[in-house]
């Protein structure tokens, strides 16, 4: 089973990531562009294939590793 | 209109993060996961409504900008 997590910074912290791809875009003459964030992607393969017990699984490495859920929401799709 | 992009690593670029992610987790407990693969999400707010016009504009942002592609592999999804 895959699992494909996102990792994507909250509402209102601030984005230098995003910031520096939205102002390189214009530079580079890109004017369509009205904002830019930028989030982490992260793929698992992983031995279970019971969909519940996976999802439990990935959500707890979500908490304890993968995201800092002070400052970043996640978000997991699994197949 | 919204871009989502996915940069990952193509297959056989070593992927650091990637092993880094797959160590931590086997040493907390996580047992079940096979393989860890990191890659970065973008989002862009684009002003353009036209979708065609759109994807080739963030096409060509993903290979100026966005993604190496000598080691890397861009995805678009237009919404």
């Amino acid at each position: 089973m895959k699992a494909r997590i996102h990792v994507t910074l909250k509402n209102g912290v601030l984005d230098p990531q995003g910031k520096a791809i939205e102002h390189a875009l214009g530079n580079m003459g890109f004017d369509g562009v009205e904002a830019a964030r930028q989030g982490k992607y992260i793929e698992l393969d992983l031995k279970s294939t019971d969909r519940a017990s996976a999802e439990k699984e990935v959500d707890e490495m979500c908490r304890k590793l993968l995201a800092n859920t002070v400052i970043e929401n996640y978000s997991i799709d699994l197949e």
